[in-house]
């Protein structure tokens, strides 16, 4: 009897779905999309339809399989509750009982959870990837936003009420930009992918840098991959772009370990891409902000699991979590 | 048979130590002098000998008492290994084995345990003070340097290497104030006892505010509790040393937040008596600085426990936390 578990990644607008084995094997994967209609018992009607579907044809090639459960990874999910919560990017309005939905329509399974994505990716990096042997580490993850999970003494950090992790909301800068979430200063503002194109604005105008291949896109068009692009081909503004946003990470990193003296700190996204144009000004700053006990001990990694498959590999790896308890 | 726990607090002149109930009671306080010497040996031969001198005249006064352990707070203190490692303002070089050779001196007694002042600040609110029913909370101490300890769960964090809990070290203004430590911006720096006088300081400075009672002090003489009385008498420079603490210390509290999602916040220490001055700012800020998931949620409280004694009474409740192990 194989066991496997089914991973489940609610984005903006798609809804990623996997059948994971104990290894972290993706043994088939699909999806459906999030509905812009908020109407949530159709969704999870869908959503339960799909599972089924899948695990019936998965089974036409692995016979002996046993499901032991559902983790989803969600934006403002919430561990505690099975809750997602008044999340901006999807159309469900106040809290969405999904744990609770789901047992209704998988009553035979003992683990159904659901967290945020962020601490999805970092149960996944502790059950199948580089974090396999640590007990305290914590997991950024750099996107359209910044996320992080925060793991001590083996378990994820979820506080008093279930959102612990948010570290992209560190004030990196006194009165600095906007961040989506309406502070200012904040490490997303500086670090996400959208904060990295802001910088780059922001040096195309310092320097006049007319000659910077950026400057011939619009603001609503950069990409990260642009200023990645850029970078390589030698472009000084998009270099500068890499060294300041390693800066604001490391300055937020540094942060992150005088609170919880990690063994690790794990990096996971699109710009860790650019490898070492993003992951040696983090590390130098990181190791300037550190007081003296820290310095040269804490190993910054990019993360082991596989971008493509990160999300629902990370969301079932909540399941296995939660057999263990 | 009263169980007792003997507290001891290092601190850089004086070793103070206490003999405390399961209530968090002091019974008896003594205390020996912090050798300058940095002669190990001696010193844990002399603290063993007014703890055991403590022991005897307590049970004059209490016969059916049981001495369950020591618990002992120090900076740089390691919970892991026991040691106080490289303290910059105690004399002893090094790696000091102070569990290790206290076990020595006390084999009868199962619960013999070491950590930082502030962590045992944070297990004494745990154990005797506001934090009774609490399992996740952050405890912020004020004074020369700014501490910090971490509980989630009901546990204290001490991370990957016994370090965790360094929130006075978060970098608050990039390329800000020198830290003590030798890095720029951090909390300490401006929010200690120190850091008020440096603000005190630079708004003389700017304003030029030659009427300011406390334009008559040196910068060796000036301390927070001038700046208090100044505030307390209407002066404008001192009121607005209370609004920046304030300002700054909210900001860190809530990176802290974001980091951990705890239930409170405590505060203690010397800057702490001044109430609302420095209490209503923190609060402003720390609200501000928060990710609306968190906004008047987090309770901001002083610390229960009695000033006078907390140190001690901190550091016994180490012994009691170990005991429940």
């Amino acid at each position: 009897m194989k066991k496997v578990a089914v991973g489940v990644d609610i984005g903006g607008t798609n809804t990623a779905i996997g059948i994971v084995d104990e290894m972290g094997h993706v043994l088939s994967k699909g999806g459906i999309s999030t509905p812009s209609h908020g109407n949530v018992a159709v969704y999870i009607q869908d959503l339960s339809d799909a599972i089924n579907k899948m695990i019936t044809n998965v089974k036409l090639t692995n016979e002996d399989i046993e499901i032991v459960g559902i983790g989803v990874g969600a934006p403002n999910g919430n561990y505690y509750n099975g809750t997602i919560e008044f999340a901006p990017n999807l159309s469900f309005e106040g809290v969405v009982h999904v744990v609770k939905l789901l047992k209704e329509k998988f009553p035979e399974m003992d683990a159904i959870a659901l967290t945020n994505d962020a601490n999805a990716a970092a149960i996944g990096e502790m059950i199948y990837g580089g974090a396999k042997d640590m007990k305290n580490f914590v997991m950024y993850t750099l996107g359209t936003g910044v996320g992080s999970g925060v793991v001590v003494n083996g378990d994820l950090v979820y506080g008093h009420d279930g959102f612990a992790g948010e570290c992209g909301h560190t004030t990196l800068v006194p009165d600095g930009r906007l961040c989506g979430c309406g502070a200012k200063g904040h490490l997303e503002a500086y670090c996400s992918a959208p904060g990295m194109k802001r910088t780059a604005f922001e040096l195309l105008a310092k320097y006049n840098a007319t000659d910077s291949p950026l400057a011939n896109h619009t603001y609503n068009d950069l990409t990260s991959k642009m200023i990645y692009d850029a970078a390589v081909a030698g472009d000084k503004v998009a270099l500068e772009v890499f060294e300041l946003t390693g800066h604001h990470l490391g300055q937020g990193i540094a942060d992150t370990i005088h609170h919880l003296s990690p063994e690790a700190i794990f990096l996971f996204g699109g710009p860790l891409a650019a490898g070492d144009f993003i992951i040696k000004p983090t590390k130098a700053s990181m190791e300037a902000h550190l007081l003296p006990i820290f310095k040269n001990k804490i190993k910054l990694l990019p993360s082991n699991l596989d971008a493509g498959d990160a999300a629902i590999v990370g969301a079932s790896a909540l399941a296995w979590k939660e057999l263990d308890k």
